[in-house]
């Protein structure tokens, strides 16, 4: 299943993407796709459901991060053996964790503001994990239990907010819509392997990263069994797992950072795209 | 005012303590202490309550965290300048910012649990700040008219999680438990100033921390400030604001950090105390 939120900010409703195409309201079904939606008992329900029975909703709609109410947005840094080589660093020994305040999460299309002070927004695409049921202490052999569902995320990045305002890379990550997540929860399902997906983004249609998730340090699994024995994960909770090269950070001969107008464009197989306009805060 | 949450972990009922101490219900004048009753009109509404026609409520409570439904957990590492000579570390250029996981909040009096591979916790008394009002860009002149009120907060802490599992201190920081915050949410009018609030912290009836936020390397306001320039805070958003000297981490000749059964107990001048037991993960 395809799940979205979709509508104005603040008032998205829950809905979902049939074999055609077309969004369908789950209104009657559900109150909204957060935590609490993601247990397996209420996606069984839903994947019961006949689309075709569900109201179809016409026109173009804004569709908003595709989960709601995000407990912990944690982020997982240099995960990509190439992306760890581009930016000089060396392979980490554990998974790197830092958080993205989830007063950053937005629709996937939504436009990308760049701070007053900001001179170094950078892009990533990255896998996002959907957490369905409350685990700790789980092992890698069973940590993909836990798991609802994937989609993409743009772990926007503000560079010398994260590296030179004296510590802790989650200032250069916090930012109001550093944190474009969607447009679909696909549950886990439709995923057949999270380490074989292949992942793209465009900055103003130039190909700037291609990759795929095999080439990731730490698997989904891997991940999750390490968070799992710092803290709980509940349901609702995202783990975004790192970025494959090409940021901007990365470039050769210097490093290319956004600028106002620049439009990005991401996705990942079989997850979907986003597309954000890159606008600066008056 | 000392606004508080009582009773079981999860439906906690909204609450003040009045001028005698007793615990007064509010639970029909406001649904719940979260950012939505942090407004100056919700505020001035309670302010003007006769508590004396409150229902007063009998026996011992349980205090969950005195702010329900946290966005976000802000954490401002080494604020202290003589916590940052303990710790070896240089002044910071800019307050450090790192997350603790909301998940890891909960009541003043709730026991702590180490997680089963810790060998190093360790405890950190900590002025909280509670925003009452949406702040983006402002300056430090009237960052406090941003500001609903004040806590306790423990910040407690995994050594070895923070620093020796490669990168980002949020993972020690983030356990569950690890969020003692409260008992009371005292509004500002009943904090003259923030800049001069003794603070201190026993473990097992031995002073450990001694300080007064008068030493504070960066103020709450300047703190906001800065905070204010990379991301929105939120009414409801709490911003923990460094610790003064005698951490564990920091003891002579070496290091102590907390074991099973050890008692944990702090408090800051005015905004009451808090009391943990230490346990650990089975």
């Amino acid at each position: 299943m395809k799940l979205v939120r979709y509508g104005k900010a603040g008032e998205e409703k829950p809905g979902l993407i049939d074999d055609e195409g077309n969004l369908r309201d789950l209104s009657k079904k559900v109150k909204d796709i957060t935590g609490d939606t993601l247990d397996a008992k209420t996606l069984k329900m839903l994947r019961e459901l006949n689309p075709k029975k569900l109201k179809k909703v016409e026109g173009k709609q804004r569709f908003g991060p595709c989960v709601g109410n995000i407990g912990k947005f944690l982020c997982i840094g240099l995960n990509y053996s190439d992306h760890a080589a581009e930016t000089g660093a060396a392979i980490p020994e554990h998974p790197i964790l830092f958080f993205k305040a989830n007063s950053a999460v937005q629709g996937a299309n939504d436009p990308v503001y760049l701070p007053r002070n900001s001179k170094k927004g950078d892009w990533e695409v990255e896998l996002g994990v959907v957490i369905g049921r409350k685990c700790k202490y789980v092992t890698k052999e069973k940590a993909l239990n836990y798991v609802a569902g994937y989609c993409v995320v743009n772990d926007v990045s503000e560079r010398e907010f994260q590296t030179e305002l004296t510590g802790q890379w989650t200032k250069g990550k916090s930012c109001d819509t550093f944190g474009p997540t969607g447009p679909w929860l696909v549950t886990k399902d439709e995923v057949k392997d999270p380490q074989s997906l292949d992942m793209w983004l465009d900055v103003n249609g130039k190909r700037m990263q291609t990759g795929s998730t095999k080439t990731m340090i730490f698997t989904v699994a891997e991940i999750i069994e390490h968070l799992s024995q710092l803290m709980t994960l509940h349901p609702g909770d995202v783990i975004s797992t790192g970025t494959p090269p090409g940021v901007g950070l990365g470039m050769k001969p210097k490093p290319v950072f956004l600028k106002e107008g620049d439009v990005m464009e991401l996705g990942i197989e079989g997850l979907g795209q986003q597309k954000q306009k890159v606008r600066r805060d008056k």
